[in-house]
């Protein structure tokens, strides 16, 4: 992990008096847009097969200053422009003007079809940032004498920023940083070399003095077979070389890969390979540690699985599709709350993944991943307090919403229309046919998200309506799929009528979305969560919610037993990333396999890392109260641990928390914070007793100050 | 106007068997942005300040072949792809494939930011045109197998084209043909020349031996006065040179003039200035001439003024905005179908305009604007007979009319909100308060425009929903707008009231849009448009309406000697072209400022050219019955002229009249026509006497046939 501590100097700069501006989301588009259509498939181009959108190519900047004196300006533009003070055009392209003393506008407009339209203003008091406002359409209108009328009904909006702060690079150069790293091992192989880099990675290969005329073939595996499969293996190189002078090499594309193997026609050689590993600087802000060394490894491959997902975007995984998919997405908005409090990518990735309006097709065209795009919002204003971002993404959120109720059907639920994909999740026979209960849960809590988030950009007639639609619906849910003789949700309705099948999603759900009464929870658990003869979940991605649920009863016992024998059994495997799907019954190379394919799997898939989340929320117990951490809770529960320690980050500061049997710390940055516990003895506080609570005890949390609690563990 | 003739061998090619093919509408809309984005003012990048609308960035494109040998075909692209037979990806970036023979489906998938993704495949019988299908997102589903689900929801559409036929030659590289043109007079003028290239013209000025190092300035000007005008003219060009040979130098962006002013710094220097011509090949199908000369130079300089704004798209002038104005290319659709009958720049300029959804505002954000363009589409249906375009772009003209009908105010009527420009005409003191009687008569025509193409789209209900809408409203125009006692529609109402004011815009409209009764229509004749005491229209752009009414009465006599009197009165002042708006009122330099800016004025503007429509229409009195000339129409009428002659143009030949007082010849390539005419003697049809009718006759016309009619005129 010595990475990451270099990484630590390394963070994105949260605050530059310039930097690069465009029309808000449209950046975030079109670096998604580059990212996403970087996938290949066994060298062939793979694109994200739905529909990607595009940046306003016309797009106007401006904003009034108050100058004491005139201003020397530099200008750094991305596109075609014209620079106007006062409305009064300046000659040219300039690139750099003189603002007078006084009261005055200045306005750029830029064309730009290959590139965002973007603009770098860097003065001493004149500078671009997010308090320029943009608009892609001006709606004036002139008389025949030239005068504008006086009825503007132009609407503009705050820019749109990654606080991108040279000039010099501008956003379409945008690139994440890249640290040469030397393969552990390298073996002759065939007609070339097989680099093994010790441990799941991802970066551009470079072939050390290559020379000669011919083709170079490099085979990329996770695995060991995978790389030394040529025609199985998921990506490859083919590279037509011509050099009469030994030169390095570095691939175009990146990848993924532990392994490399890299095979030469005859006349052509190189003397070595290595790598540059590509990586997003965000800061290793959260930890955990404990007792258990191989849970502390669990969590430290997580974190790393996590980061080598965490890119321009949080991606599903590093090998294959390398795309913004919204319900892996939201799981990493939840790990990233709990490790590196990445705002912005978490911010960038939910407007990539929403794009522009008209909505066509439910985001990834996936039914459920549309509701996970209204959760991860709320979601991030409850960690990040980011209230402007709700107000700013509002009007998109309402136009997908537009889109979701036109499509119930006459029960006023919805089920599978054409152009609809219901996931759910990887699990054979899984069946997706009439009203899924599942999905109808989700459309709830995204209709009660709708309803908060109203509340949060001034939209109290949309707040009431929201607020109907998804009580309404909560009800028709437990009428309609709630079984008492099951004593579960059903997973579906056929022709009106409810199915026998009972399955984990919905009820799982149900329980953290706090839909049950306290003797339904309980009837769920015993029949569903802890009912071995209910379908094994055999992803990473739906253990998430299957053990949030369990945590969120008070199972972290038996959650901890179910992650060490889980992701436990990957690392046993010998795994140093976190696998896409893991059926521990499978052996061998069958688990390198998926979607009919030898290699297909993901062996570093972000939803493979959710103990990140889990240890923080469940075990460390922290977790925002208000918006932003103003209070928030820290509720320690060891879980069979004998101690444990950690870090939780917040928008301003962190939460240190420690804990064993008999001591509890914790010392916080921010907000106030209300510590509960319980005890089998009477404990103090800094060496004083705590009043007698019967077993449970609350203690408020001041930012700066210690506490330190004496206890015995229940 | 040897010019013409040139051009007649270089028209569009309407046929080939394959073409470069992209998503329907995309090139259209990238075009129109590249086009769009060349303006300039004084040096200035000047662009529209209407939102401009994207291609889709990522295409797919299929078609089914069914081969008898295996086909060798060649691939070229713009843009990232990859290559598909029956679903398997070939490697990397083909340029050429063999498809088995067979039945196999060839898809390509392209990403293009930059540029439109678009394909050109050329093989024997596998060859790209509209029959293949696009789409820009793809809605399949998949399982864990990796098995594609049944449940695809994807749209397919035929792809768009333009009948590129140079593999070599991209769309991105799209450009109009130019040729060299030599001013007629260089004259020396300060440290320069002054070239007078003899008549309006539009394209790249060329420096013929360019030397020396220094500042060159060339300024533009339809006129003399602008030219010499270097603190005033409208465009102009800054050359930065630093050439130690003489070099011939082309600009890079072409200009609008008839004058060009060069003036050099010491120490450069050229030998002498040319012009490289940029024009659209259309071919110059329709004729007219007369026995009035100036009638006959009329039409000629409209043709002309016409032509030079006939280019990628319909554009409004030459010299300053070179947009697409819906207003102005509505007219230019008109004036096109009897002069070049380009279906093809009417269907690009109709998609450009419309952009994509969501709708956010009218079209050039003007509110009569998003309503000629409904208008437009009808007539270019009327004209060619092309349903499928039609069928194609009614999805747009649905949500642009969602978009209208959600702005009614309470009264079921449009009023200007914020964000409309309320347009109508240049007029001075215009008022443009309250609900306009203009904006909604214009709005039900849109409304029986969307009844008659939800027809034509197969689209019932909206057919009826729309009829419906339309007829409410032409009754509430009736019941609110006609004042008995002016025997006229009023302008508009004010807080519910009519006010006094009476113009001629709803009036005329009323006429040719067939709205008044027979009475009605006499009383608006003879109270508005033959009333000296309403306001005159300066513009030719509410000229082209104004005289169409009274054509529509029978008033040719009148109109003509308007024509002559408008038309040619700008000619006599030495005019090479028709200008933007003519006040006779005006003296000397007057007539050359516009927008409070001495020269201001287009004196090539589109809308100027509207005798081609009218001679063909209302005199030579051809006019298509069905759609795309099934059946038609001949009904000359002369005026006051002793005799005319002319073609009006069709889908698929020509319709040739001569008509004198006392003969009438009609011959045509296509459908089924019907002459009407009357005359004061028993006239005989090719020496046959024609049965007495009273007065008027007709005469069934069949294709290729010719009919001689001798009569004797009214």
């Amino acid at each position: 992990m010595a990475l990451f501590a270099m990484l630590l100097g390394l963070t994105t700069v949260q605050a530059q008096k310039a930097s690069w501006i465009w029309y808000p989301g449209d950046f975030d588009i079109y670096m998604s847009n580059v990212m996403q259509n970087r996938r290949t498939e066994r060298g062939s181009f793979f694109p994200p097969f739905w529909k990607m959108d595009s940046h306003y190519v016309l797009v106007d900047f401006h904003k009034e200053f108050n100058l004491a004196k005139p201003e020397e300006v530099k200008l750094y533009v991305e596109g075609t422009y014209n620079v106007k003070i006062d409305g009064q055009a300046q000659l040219g392209f300039p690139k750099s003007i003189t603002v007078p003393a006084g009261k005055h506008k200045l306005s750029l407009k830029v064309y730009g079809q290959d590139k965002v339209p973007a603009i770098f203003v860097q003065g001493t008091t004149v500078f671009s940032d997010e308090s320029w406002l943009t608009t892609f359409e001006d709606k004036e209108w002139i008389d025949a004498s030239g005068k504008t009328s006086d009825k503007s009904g132009t609407t503009f909006v705050n820019a749109g920023t990654w606080h991108l702060a040279d000039p010099l690079t501008p956003p379409s150069q945008f690139k994440l940083p890249v640290l040469p790293i030397n393969a552990t091992k390298i073996e002759r192989q065939g007609k070339g070399f097989v680099a093994d880099f010790g441990k799941e990675t991802f970066g551009f290969v470079k072939l050390h003095a290559l020379k000669g005329k011919g083709k170079v073939m490099i085979y990329y595996g996770e695995s060991k077979e995978e790389a030394l499969s040529t025609d199985k293996c998921e990506t490859l190189d083919l590279l037509s070389v011509d050099l009469n002078k030994k030169k390095d090499s570095v691939m175009v594309l990146s990848k993924a890969f532990r392994y490399v193997n890299c095979q030469f026609e005859d006349g052509v050689s190189a003397d070595s390979v290595s790598m540059l590993y590509e990586y997003s600087p965000v800061s290793e802000r959260g930890s955990f540690t404990s007792s258990d060394p191989e849970l502390n490894k669990i969590y430290e491959v997580a974190k790393y699985t996590f980061h080598l997902n965490t890119r321009e975007f949080f991606i599903d995984g590093i090998k294959r599709d390398r795309w913004v998919w919204s319900g892996d997405a939201y799981q990493s908005y939840l790990m990233n709350y709990y490790s590196f409090f990445d705002a912005a990518t978490v911010k960038r990735t939910l407007l990539a993944q929403r794009g522009k309006d008209p909505v066509t097709a439910h985001i990834n065209t996936i039914m459920d991943y549309s509701f996970y795009w209204f959760l991860g919002i709320y979601d991030y204003y409850k960690f990040t307090g980011d209230q402007q971002f709700v107000q700013e993404v509002y009007p998109r959120m309402k136009s997908l919403m537009n889109y979701i109720d036109n499509r119930r059907n006459k029960n006023g639920l919805l089920e599978w229309m054409p152009g609809d994909w219901i996931f759910i999740d990887w699990a054979d026979k899984l069946s997706k046919d009439g009203e899924v209960s599942f999905e109808q849960l989700l459309y709830a809590r995204s209709l009660e998200t709708m309803a908060l988030c109203a509340k949060l950009a001034n939209q109290q007639s949309d707040a009431k309506l929201y607020d109907g639609l998804a009580k309404a619906l909560r009800q028709k849910i437990f009428a309609l799929y709630w079984n008492p003789a099951k004593q579960a949700l059903v997973h579906s309705r056929i022709n009106g009528k409810q199915t026998e099948n009972v399955t984990r999603y919905a009820n799982m759900f149900g329980i953290f979305f706090d839909y049950f009464t306290p003797e339904q929870k309980l009837a769920v658990k015993k029949n569903v969560l802890l009912n071995d003869k209910i379908n094994k979940i055999t992803t990473p991605y739906m253990r998430f919610y299957e053990l949030e649920a369990l945590c969120a009863m008070g199972e972290q016992d038996y959650v901890l037993k179910e992650m060490k024998s889980y992701w436990g059994g990957m690392l046993k495997l010998g795994a140093t990333s976190f696998w896409e799907e893991y059926n521990p019954d499978k052996k061998g190379t069958e688990h390198l396999a998926m979607y009919g394919r030898p290699f297909g799997k993901s062996l570093c898939h972000a939803w493979g890392a959710s103990p990140i989340y889990l240890l923080g929320k469940y075990y460390l117990g922290v977790k925002p109260l208000t918006a932003g951490y103003g209070t928030y809770v820290v509720n320690p529960v060891l879980g069979g641990l004998e101690w444990m320690e950690g870090t939780v980050p917040t928008p301003n500061g962190d939460i240190k928390v420690t804990c064993s049997k008999t001591q509890i710390k914790v010392k916080a940055d921010v907000g106030t914070g209300k510590l509960t516990f319980s005890s089998k003895t009477q404990p103090t506080l800094n060496g004083v007793l705590l009043p007698v609570k019967k077993g449970n005890y609350e203690v408020k949390i001041e930012k700066g100050k210690e506490y330190l609690i004496s206890y015995q563990a229940l």
